[in-house]
C-alpha cells in the first residue's frame, strides 16, 4: 500500500512537472531564427550557403528566402520539410529563390502531408506556376513501385499568396507583415505589376523578427523595424567593393562605375546606414547575414562592419554563420 | 655576351620543358570526375549532398545530374559556371533534377557567356521550359544598375538536346553514349513518349568514365561500361532497408511490401548485382555513390557493400564522399 501510495506520489509529481513544462511552453512559445545560408549577391561562395533561413514562431515554421541548397542546409541541422507550412521570399533575385524548385519539388516527391503556402511579391505565382511545370514529367512517371499508385498533382501540393507593401497575413498566432524596401531600382518601378522587393516582420504576442530581405535605406523598413527584437539585417561592406571593380575592371566607364556605386549604396545598406537604421528603430538585437563583401574572408571585413554600425547603434551585433539559430526570449 | 648566351640557353631549356608539358597535356588530356553530392534517394541528409557530379574531359566540363546544392557544392571546391558548357540528366526524379534551376539561373543571373546545353530524356526540354518560365520576373527586374540594361532573355542562355537508348553526342574529342537502363518500372513504359531513365558514357579516346545514374541490374548498362576505366555507380543496401521498413511500418500490406521490396531490387542495385556487372563488363575500378542506406553512417553498410560485390568483382572499389574527384591516367 505504501509502495503504491508512493508510486501514485511520484506519478503525481512526474504529471505537475510535465503540466509545468505544459505551461512554460504555452507562456513562452518558441521564437527563432536559423540562418541557413549566410551568403550575398548572386556568386555562390565557398563557405557560405545562398541566402535562406527558417523561421520558427510557436508552431509555425517558416522558410525565408530559399536559395540553392535550402533542402540540404535543412537536412544538415536534422530538420527535414514536414514541418514547413510556408515559405517567405523577399524578392526575385534567383539566389535568393533558386532552391525553391526543391524545396517544393522534394516535398511533393517524399509525399508530405498538407499544403505548402508560398508567400512573396507579384510574379511568385509565375514563378510557381514554372516550378509546377517542371515537375510535369516526373509525376507522369510515378517511383516505379509498380502499385498503380497516382501521385498527388504537384499543383495541389502548393498555394500562392502575394503580398504588396503593407500587407499582413497571420499562422496562428504569428502576425506577419510586408513592406516594401528600396532594393530595386525606380527604373523599374512606377506600374500596377513593377517589381517589389519586400521585408518581413514576423510578429509572436510582444515579440517579434524582423528581416531586411535584400535593401538600402529605406523608411518603410525602418518603421516595419520599430521596436523589434531581432533585426536580421544584410549588410554590404561597400568601400573594399568599389576599390575591387577600380583594381579588377580599370576600362570600366567612369559612368559606370557611378551608377554601380549607387546602386551598391542604395540598393543594398551600409554599415553605418545600418547603424542608424537600428538606432532610430530601437532594436534590441542586430544579426548580419548575406555578407556582401570581397572575395575573401568576412574576417577581413569585420572591424569595419563593427565600426560603421558602432557610430550610431550601441546593442548586440553578431556576424551570422550559416546553420546558426537565434533565439528571442519571453521578457 | 657570355651572360647574354647564358640567359638564351635558360630560356631555350624554359620554352623546352614548356613545350614539354604542352606535349605531354596534350597527349595525355585531364579525364576526370567530382563526386558533387552523394546521397541517394529522395530522402535529404545531413552528411551527403544531393545527387551531382562534375565530369571534366580535356577542355569539356559537364554537370551529370544536378540535385539541389550544386551550384553551392561547386563553389566548396572554388569551382564556378562558367567553365562547364553542358549539363546531363539521367532521369526525371526530383533529387537528380532539384539544382538545375539554380544552375540556369545563376549562371544567367551573373551573365555567363556562351550557351549551356542541357542533355537528358526526353521530358527534358519540358523540365528546362519550365525553369526559363520561372525566370520572367527576374529578367524584367533586371539588377538595379539603372543603365537601362537589359538582360539578355533567359532563354537564350540554354539549350536542350533530348537523347534516347543509343544516341549520341559529341563535344570536342568527347563522345557520349547513352543507354536506357532499368530505373523505371515497366508500368510506365510502352509508350512512344514514355519515361526513359539513362546510363552515360564518356569517352575521351581510349579512356571511359561510365555513370550509371539510378538503375538495376540492366544489359545495356552492363554493355556500355564494357571495358570502361571508371564505373560510377548507384548502389543499395537492401537488407537493411527491407529490415527497417519491416520494423517502422508492421501495419505494411504484404502485397505492399513485396512490391516495394521489388522496386528496390530491380530499379536500383545491390552489391551482388553490381559485383557480377562490373565483373562480366571487365570494368578497371569502380565508385559507388547514390548510396540508398538506412538512415546512419555509410561504415554500417560498408562492409555488406564490399562483400557483396568481392563475391564477383575483385577490382578497387571506392566508396565517394562528396567533393571527392578521381583520376583516369593515360595509360
Amino acid at each position: 500500500m505504501a509502495i503504491k501510495a508512493c508510486v501514485s506520489a511520484a506519478l503525481a509529481a512526474l504529471a505537475c512537472l510535465s503540466a509545468q513544462q505544459a505551461a512554460a511552453a504555452e507562456t513562452c512559445p518558441p521564437l527563432r531564427w536559423m540562418t541557413l545560408g549566410t551568403a550575398g549577391g548572386p556568386v555562390p561562395t565557398p563557405d557560405r550557403s545562398e541566402p535562406a533561413n527558417l523561421l520558427t514562431a510557436d508552431d509555425f515554421s517558416a522558410l525565408v528566402d530559399a536559395g540553392d541548397g535550402t533542402v540540404v542546409q535543412l537536412a544538415r541541422r536534422g530538420l527535414d520539410l514536414t514541418r514547413i507550412s510556408a515559405v517567405f521570399i523577399s524578392h526575385h533575385h534567383m539566389d535568393h529563390t533558386g532552391g525553391l524548385p526543391a524545396v517544393i519539388g522534394l516535398r511533393w516527391m517524399n509525399n508530405m502531408p498538407g499544403q505548402l503556402t508560398i508567400y512573396g511579391p507579384p510574379g511568385t505565382r509565375e514563378i510557381v506556376d514554372g516550378i509546377i511545370a517542371t515537375m510535369g514529367p516526373q509525376s507522369r512517371v510515378g517511383f516505379g513501385l509498380g502499385l498503380g499508385q497516382k501521385s498527388t498533382p504537384p499543383s495541389d501540393s502548393v498555394r500562392v499568396v502575394e503580398m504588396r507593401s503593407g500587407d499582413q497575413v497571420s499562422s496562428g498566432n504569428v502576425k506577419i507583415t510586408a513592406v516594401e524596401n528600396s532594393h530595386y531600382d525606380e527604373s523599374v518601378s512606377g506600374k500596377a505589376d513593377r517589381a517589389i522587393s519586400l521585408s518581413y516582420r514576423f510578429q509572436l504576442g510582444s515579440r517579434s523578427i524582423t528581416y531586411s530581405g535584400d535593401t538600402g535605406p529605406s523608411a518603410a523598413f525602418e518603421k516595419l523595424a520599430t521596436g523589434t527584437d531581432l533585426l536580421v539585417s544584410e549588410v554590404i561592406d561597400l568601400d573594399p567593393i568599389l576599390a575591387s571593380i577600380r583594381k579588377t575592371r580599370p576600362d570600366m566607364p567612369e559612368a559606370v562605375f557611378q551608377s554601380m556605386s549607387k546602386h551598391l549604396s542604395t540598393h543594398h545598406i551600409t554599415p553605418v546606414d545600418l547603424g542608424s537604421l537600428a538606432a532610430k528603430a530601437n532594436v534590441s538585437r542586430l544579426v548580419l547575414t548575406h555578407f556582401a563583401i570581397p572575395p575573401a574572408p568576412l574576417t577581413n571585413s569585420e572591424a569595419r562592419l563593427r565600426e560603421g554600425i558602432s557610430r550610431s547603434y550601441s546593442g548586440p551585433v553578431d556576424l551570422a554563420i550559416d546553420l546558426q539559430s537565434f533565439d528571442v526570449a519571453c521578457k
